[in-house]
């Protein structure tokens, strides 16, 4: 695969600070830490930091006891270290050696860290780094298209050997648990599963129970494993046996929604007419109700990311966007039809794998 | 096992907002959402926040497809709820009927979501939820107790089992799955390692890698489990086979100053006392340049909480606190020797779990 270009990213971010008269943006570890600066790791209290400056080196702050991981696991030759008895806000604020106008801060830092920075920069104003790192992470280069691509084949793959090997009697943990091991043999990364059985199915983000798979059986399955942090997330619902009348007439609005969504979706189409493109397919046929969520969400290093596919959202989308289209019908009491492709936007969008869904007589 | 008292856990947090004449604790899903309201929830770009007010009924918000979920796991009966296109800011905004003078957020709070809650509330002051929620949560009762020995138990259970079962040509990374399968076949909850031979484990913090285990190798396992979420964190270093004489001077060195830190670790020391009295035996002994980390840290929903045993911590340690005991001594390129152990601060301090860690010749 192609290598990812770390120290271009940061580029990109020193030009649109300049462009927006920004000095500095803050990154503690975070998915915006591993765009920018390669290393995957968990934030912890003790105060890890990545500085891009407009007009200068980007910096790296960490523990003194961390240096060496930091050295291996990032873009960073150098490191600032700090003792576990000093305090690292001011370690930092004496590094920045100028009084920074605007800081923006990587979006999800945790307010408490926000608030030991700001103490550091009493006189700066403090914005949020969101669109500086949405605008560059919403468009996928072809190095993070290969790795997408493999993350939604395995992720197919995993699903499908999945219903192949269930059986009667097992329940949704179980079934979850053999979706997460299908997918993670495929990928070799971590990979997540929701499992729903027959009127479980019709409650979207309910929890995995004990609940048991029956003969005819709807089951539906909401999954992702990922391509080098890169993740797919697609949903196949089907029937362990034969489909009822119900189910079948359900199911072909849901897919007829689901392609009128890959349809309308291409570059410059506002994201949410994607979202209504789908809506007006359930709604004519009576189930408008029913479909209680938005129609999708940008996908990458996180499951979930801009642009989100929402009536609302005029945003146009642009080329190298990849979305959900996840048209859903969920029938309370009965059971839920959800269908869910992972779509690159492009002149045509096109669907990142295509596999045949119909398991059920 | 003792029910958790959630609500209770509510009302104290209402007496401290009383104190501190804060009116509202807003709480995003965090560790603390699911100390004070019970669902264990990873937090979304679908806002969900729960609020506690100083003088109401405290408040749940969260998106409306999801509200069965959250009566289910949340200890809330009533959820306003927002429909995918609608703003849930401006609906937080409308059902806090007034102007609060004083805000104080979740410390884990993501900057961008304090953004759109500041827009909100523009004349609000706010501030830093953390001690509020820290003084509560560093105080465990009995029932949080007898779940944070239980996961001690498993986790030490865990380790030696893991110890037993090794053998040479295996990598830390083999290692380390094995290790948390044989703790969550205990605990039947997540487990976490870190495993580290030979001159690996002179890196604290180092990733696990195909370093291979041979014959009378150095091996550090760091590990917990966890019980209804509590976390243990405890660390054997072991030889596989026959130790050397370096290594078992280094061995007892560190073994003193564990036994040290327990020794003066109770109810009315300042935390930092306890890192000094384990840290004068190494340095005494000629070692004091390698052990480069703070003694230890506080323990409970967090594997890292308050309180922080490390110099400058001059709080005095209250009874109910739980911290580890984890001295090292790091030579590099040779080998990394600590002991970690869990500590329950009483009138005399005593270990969550004792057991025997010397396996090697």
């Amino acid at each position: 695969m192609k290598p990812i270009d770390f120290l271009r990213r940061q580029t990109l971010v020193q030009e649109k600070l300049s462009t927006q008269d920004i000095d500095l943006l803050m990154i503690p570890p975070s998915i915006n830490f591993f765009y920018l600066f390669e290393g995957y790791m968990q934030l912890s209290e003790r105060l890890i930091c990545g500085v891009i400056d407009k007009k200068d080196d980007s910096l790296l702050i960490a523990p003194s006891f961390e240096k060496e991981n930091m050295q291996i696991q990032t873009t960073f030759d150098d490191v600032i270290t700090w003792k576990e008895d000093e305090d690292p806000y001011t370690i930092l604020k004496q590094e920045i050696s100028y009084e920074p106008r605007r800081i923006a801060l990587e979006p999800s830092t945790p307010f408490e860290v926000f608030s030991r920075i700001k103490k550091q920069f009493p006189t700066s104003e403090f914005v949020n780094g969101n669109s500086i790192l949405n605008e560059l992470r919403m468009i996928k280069n072809d190095a993070e298209m290969e790795r997408m691509v493999q993350a939604a084949e395995h992720t197919a793959e995993g699903i499908l050997k999945t219903l192949e090997l269930i059986h009667e009697g097992q329940t949704e943990l179980e079934i979850l648990k053999l979706a997460q091991k299908q997918m993670t043999l495929l990928s070799g990364e971590m990979s997540w599963a929701l499992v729903q059985i027959d009127d479980n199915s019709a409650v979207p983000h309910g929890k995995p129970s004990n609940k048991k798979l029956k003969k005819d059986s709807v089951i539906l399955i909401d999954a992702g494993t990922s391509c080098e942090h890169y993740f797919a997330d697609i949903t196949v619902t089907s029937v362990h046996g034969t489909a009822s009348d119900e189910f079948k007439k359900v199911y072909s609005i849901v897919e007829e929604a689901n392609n009128a969504a890959l349809e309308k979706s291409k570059a410059g189409v506002p994201a949410e007419e994607v979202d209504f493109a789908a809506r007006v397919i359930i709604e004519n046929a009576g189930y408008g109700q029913y479909f209680t969520h938005r129609l999708g969400h940008g996908l990458g290093l996180q499951v979930h990311e801009e642009p989100y596919i929402v009536k609302g959202n005029k945003e146009p989308l642009v080329a190298g966007n990849v979305h959900t289209d996840e048209p859903g019908i969920y029938l309370p009491d009965k059971f839920g039809v959800r269908i869910e492709d992972d779509v690159l936007v492009k002149e045509k969008s096109k669907r990142l794998v295509e596999f045949d869904r119909y398991l059920w007589k």
